[in-house]
Parts: structure tokens; sequence; C-alpha cells
């Protein structure tokens, strides 16, 4: 147990998702204090985000108090805050609450959404990074069925009931499989005027497949599966417009007021607030050891390190966030260490991939494990046994669990819930 | 069955609350068409709002879409909509979605809050009425204990530890209480440079004594329970001012960061669209059958109307909605038929009144049915069943009580999500 007063080194890090996360927690019972700060109150496990878009989970079913996951952690605090500037030179990290001098510091910020020089897009495509995402874009999902029962005109209703998602990455497919699957099944009896089924459902991806991190079989397979759904997928075809009416498509346009933006990430800003080489996306292109070049005392670990391994970048993938947290945890105690005489060179960060998996909807998913390819049914128990067993809390996994053994059962999703009031979304 | 291309009568309802709900579900396969009109999509289990304000329940725990309460009930359609105005001439309800014309309307829009004419108290002392009011109650509760644990100076980490609840009815009482459990059991060991436990929880009645609906006896017995899990209870003294630092007490400035709004109701700003009397709250004064004088195809149910019971008035609960409503609809069917040859007068509305109960903690609550006075843990058990078994929903019935087990087991809530960003609230 290390004692408080005792003047042993600052580790400060930026960030309570799984790179920050882990990094904080294999520092526990360690000579260290450790100040984690996050500008929100939660983790957040983030591949079931999507469910709380499409209504399928609460907020609070995938998402903890940071403080209370570190509530057993004596060494640790806990601090909500917005970061506002990194004074390397004086060991200083200035937030919105005040200066925090570090000995050490991990920047675990993550990413956020990239528009790709269109930021304009933003306010009528919205991305999934954050639980105020997922509610913004459940809402804008509810209002438009509701939109379309109340329209007189057919050409209106049109519109309310076209749905587009932008990039065939994980979160596309799976935000579009589950939305036809709401249109199909879920809604159904619900409207008089409509019938929701009749909903159209565009998964556009400009590139020429979709998942395009799995072989091209398991792409070919999710293609069918999405189809089979009633998704209609687009691909080889770059969106070129979004405003309030629509998108539009190698120059034609189409009426659909519901657009999902889920096509690019770029590093957080925070990368820019060090004096350090970053890649095209932002990122910060650390040393082998996760520490920033010129800066040894300071490490990047999860979405914002640009690291090139065997040729390939590492992915920006949960796994790879946790990894890197636990490999700067470790270089900072075999500093410590080092400091008490046993000197020993920084270890090289290695990625170990574990495979890589993705759900489409009811019953249909792929996975890609070394040599195991698996879709469909298989695929999604075994993607549905992963997620559940790696969410924090014993409620959580319970309560998840019977969400979807409900959702299964009934077709339903409980949280269909429209909060806000009335007004339109932005448009 | 009804043939929705036969020429029906048309019933229409505003407001899907316990009032609105028991009228449409009593017009199931009768000769009309019914159209029920709610600003929300969502019926709202409103009893247990306090839960969610506290973050023990998500919203979906306890709100169920209006459409899928009423999906197999085909003679009826469900509208999402802001109702703007009343032409009773013209028989016809404008909305925001366009005119609705109906044979018979029924108003069960409910109440809103009331600031005894100090409106500019509302930014700093939020009401509790609909989820988006609770999940802002929510955010500020817990914004304020990651501010204090950010604060440097000791005033003010008091001014965000200091807590007030204006209005000693059941809805004050629930939320003191609840959120003395909190700082004193949900939150220790979580922060460093605060002990929650220190967080001072008041709760503010104008009036001589708490639940004053209650008897005297179960009143006191409140009273001592509040005190017992940490709230200090102020009876007798109204509230003078309130700002954005806190309150003023009989003249007396009291450094508060965080104060809730639960003293008054008002009526439903819709009862001012009819030409009809109303009382000092704004309710409507409506005829014994519930219609409205001068107006024989327009009802009024649940807390808009305002009816006198052998010399009192019949009290704001759901219970009293729910009997209004299914009056409202009797009287409707009656009319219905009486058309058809069979006249018979109207029969007037009377409350029945079951029993009045309001819970203050971790096993506390006070019970008044007829002759049975409850209070302590026999209360509280009373309380739990009555409530669970009323919700709607078996998964929101079976999902609440997993809660409340893992919550009473355990002291966590698990909704404990700030939602919203980092941004402190209004002030």
């Amino acid at each position: 147990m290390s004692d408080p007063s005792a003047p042993v080194p600052h580790v400060v890090i930026v960030g309570g998702g799984f790179g920050g996360l882990t990094a904080a927690k294999a520092l526990k019972h360690k000579p260290v204090r450790v100040t984690l700060v996050d500008r929100q109150n939660h983790h957040l496990f983030q591949m079931l985000l999507y469910q709380v878009a499409t209504a399928g989970l609460s907020p609070g079913d995938i998402a903890s108090p940071i403080r209370w996951i570190l509530r057993r952690q004596t060494n640790t605090r806990v601090l909500m805050a917005d970061v506002l500037r990194v004074d390397a030179a004086a060991k200083t990290l200035i937030t919105d609450v005040g200066p925090i001098a570090f000995d050490y510091l991990i920047l675990a910020p993550g990413v956020t959404h990239s528009y790709f020089g269109h930021d304009e897009w933003r306010v009528h495509a919205p991305g999934l990074k954050t639980l105020d995402d997922a509610l913004a874009i459940r809402r804008r999902l509810l209002l438009a069925f509701e939109r379309a029962e109340a329209a007189e005109a057919a050409e209106e209703r049109a519109a309310w009931l076209n749905f587009a998602v932008i990039g065939g990455g994980p979160t596309g497919v799976e935000l579009a499989g589950t939305l036809a699957e709401i249109a199909r099944h879920t809604l159904r009896n619900e409207f008089r005027h409509i019938d929701p089924a009749e909903a159209k459902v565009r998964l556009l991806e400009a590139g020429p497949r979709v998942l395009s991190s799995f072989p091209e079989s398991l792409s070919a397979k999710a293609r069918a599966q999405l189809q089979r759904l009633g998704v209609e997928v687009v691909t080889g075809v770059p969106v070129d417009a979004i405003d309030a009416d629509g998108y539009s498509l190698d120059g034609q346009a189409v009426l659909a007021r519901t657009v999902i933006w889920a096509a690019g990430v770029a590093a957080s800003p925070l990368g820019a607030l060090l004096a350090a080489p970053r890649d095209r996306a932002g990122r910060v292109q650390v040393n082998a050891d996760l520490s920033v070049p010129g800066h040894p005392g300071i490490f990047v670990a999860g979405d914002l390190a640009s690291v090139q391994q065997d040729g390939r970048p590492v992915p920006g993938v949960a796994p790879a966030a946790k990894q890197m947290g636990a490999h700067v945890a470790r270089v900072i105690r075999e500093r410590l260490r080092s400091r008490e005489g046993s000197a020993a060179p920084a270890p090289a960060f290695r990625y170990r991939d574990f495979g890589n998996l993705a759900t489409i909807g009811r019953m249909a998913a792929v996975v890609h494990f070394g040599r195991l390819k698996l879709s469909g049914l298989p695929a999604w128990w075994f993607w549905l046994l992963i997620h559940v067993f790696f969410l924090i809390g014993f409620r959580n996994r319970l309560i998840v669990l019977i969400n979807w053994a409900w959702a299964y059962w009934s077709y339903q999703r409980h949280a269909r819930i429209i909060l806000g009031g009335t007004d339109p979304p932005s448009d």
C-alpha cells in the first residue's frame, strides 16, 4: 500500500477509456500516486454503443462511473475535468479545474469523428463516439418514424423513411443491420398511417467492400447477411454532399432525413498539444516504448498513438488500447525500479492480435480469429459471449443478458424513449 | 372489431399519462376511432421518476412507448404532436402537425411546475415532472460531487456539498431521503479530497409538517425516518429567494449550489385553451360527469380536472387520473348507446380513495390505507410491491426488481452517468 503523503512519483493519466483505465489498474499497489483525468465521469464499453443508439440498451447498461471502478485503488484519484494544455517543460497538465504537476503523463484520449474536411456535414450526419452521440442518434431514428406517421404528403413521408448510414466499417454495419431489424420487426403493428417495413436503409461505403479489415470472404458474407436483413449496400461510390434534406451520391441527390456518419475517425485534438511528430490522421508518432519523442516522461496509449508493426499500423481497437495501457504502466514501473539501480532498456511495445469480430443484426455476425472464420449464427453467439464477458460489473452483464433475451424473444427494444421534447433534430 | 373505414365517432385524447391511457384502453373494441396525441412518445410511470433523478433506474425502466402499449388496439392511432389550440365550435384540435377533427375530446395533459410567481427560480431550482427533468436533476446531483472533489477552497467545496430540496410532499421526501443515502453510502470510498458523507441535505417545507396529506402521526414518523437518514428537515419557514449561489430562508442566505424544486404544481396551460371556468391553480372546473361546462363533447381527466367531492378536492394522484379516464370513456360509451335509443343521464364521477403511500429511502416509507397505517420496513415492502406490480410490461418489472435487489445488496446505483458533457449546470 502506498502512503499518499510520501513523495512518490505522480502519474497523471488523461482518459478513462480502455487504454487509460488499463494503465491505471496496472499501477495499483505500486509506489506511485495516480490521477486519472477524464471529461466524462464514466468508462464506456464502446463496442455496444450502437445498441444504445438503436434503443436496445440504456446508457447505464454499458457505462460505469470511473471512480466506482477504481474505488478500492487507494493510490488513485479520479478527476472530472477538461484538459486545456500540456506544459511539457514544467511537467504540468493545465485543466479547467486547475494545473496538475506530473512526473509521468499518459495520454489516452481516444478519437473523434472526421468529416474529411466537410465539418458542415456534422450537424446533418451525427457520428457515434459518446453516449451523448448515441442518444442524439436514437432520438433522430425514433423521431423519423413519428414524423413519417404524421406526414400528409407522400414525398414527405418517404423522406422520413429513408435512412442512410455512411461508412461500411463495424459501426456502420452494426447500425444499418439493427436499423433494418427495427423497421421490419420491432415497430411492426405500431403505426396506422405508415408501414415501418417500407423504410429504406442504405449502407454507403466509398471503398470496394464493407468490413475492409476482414478477409474478403467474410466481407462478402457480411454483405449478404445485411441484404437479407433488408439493407441496401452501396460500395465504391463516395458521398459528395450532405444537407438537411439528404445526401448526394456521385452527383445524384437522394431525399433522406436521417443520415448517420460512421465513416471516419480523427485523432483527439489533445495530440496537437504536444510538440511531437504526427501522422496524417493527427496521431502521435511515438517511440517503440510508446513514449513521445523528446519527452521521455510522456506516453501515448490507445487510438491517439501511431504505431507501425510489421509494416502495418496497429489498429484503433479496444484490445490494442488495453495492451498499450498495460505496456506504458510496465515501462513506468521499470523506470522506477531502474532509478533504484537495476537499469534495463525500455521494452518495445508489440501488439498481439487476437482477432476481429463484428455483429450485423439478429443472429448475424462475422468473426475472424487467426485461422477461424465464422459467420451467421455461430459468429453471433461468439460475439455475444465475448462482449458480455468483457462488460464491467456483474449487474451490467446480467441486465444486458436479460435485455438481449427479451429482445430476442419479443423483437422489442426497451429503450425506445425520445428525450429532449418534440423539437425536430437540428434540420 | 371496428372497421376503420366506417363513419364511427372520432375520440381524440390529449395526453398519454394515466388518465389518457386508461381512457384509450377503455375504448378498445368499441365502435369509435381513437387518436391519442402526446408531445412525448412514452407513457411514464411517474411514481418512480425520483429514482431516475437519483440514478437508481434508467429512463427506459420506467417508461414505455405509448404506441407499443396500444399496438394491439387496432381502432387507436397514436400521434406525437404538440397541441396549439382547441376550436370547440368547429370540434377541431389544432396541433403542430395539422388539425384533427373530433366528435369527443378528452383532455388529460397533467400538470407542470408552479414557482408561485417566481419563474426566475426555475433555472436555479429545476422541478421533476418529465424524464428530461429527471436527467437534468441527476446531472446536477452527480456534477455537484465532482465539482466539490475538484474545488480548492473550503467554501467552494461546502457550496457544492450543500443540497436543498424545496417542498415536503411525497416527491420532496423521496428525493431528500435518497440523496442522503447516496451521500452516506453509495459514494463512500470513491473520492479522495472530499468525504461525500459530509454533504448536507436539507428538506424545506413552508407548511407545518412534511407529507401533509397523511395523518399527523405518519408525518412525524416520516420526519424521524428522514432525520435518521441524515436529512435536516426544516418546516414552517418559506423560501424567499433562490439564485445561482443558493437560497434565502426567512431573510438568511444559505450557500447551496444544488436546489431542487418539489413545492408546487400548476395546471397544464392546455386548460386555458378552453372557454371554461378554472380554479386558482388553473384547473378546469368540470361538470359532475367530467365534461366541460358548455361543451358536452369535451372532457377533462386527471390533474387538469378540478373536482370537489364531499367538500374536499379530489387529489392529483395517479389512481384518481385512472378513475377519471375510465369514467370519461364510460360516459362516451353511454352517449353512443343513448344515440341508439336508450337515453340515460350521464353518471357523476366518484373518486374511490384506496390510500396513500410515500417512500423515504432504504427500507423506510409510510403507508395510509383506510385504517391501516404502516411505517418503516413493512411500509417499504408494501410500497415496493405495489409499485413494481403496476409497472407496465414484464421486462420493466423484472429489470426494476433486479436493479433494486442489486442496489439493496450493494448500496450501488447503476445509472450514475453524467450526460451532456462537462459544462456546469445553467448557473
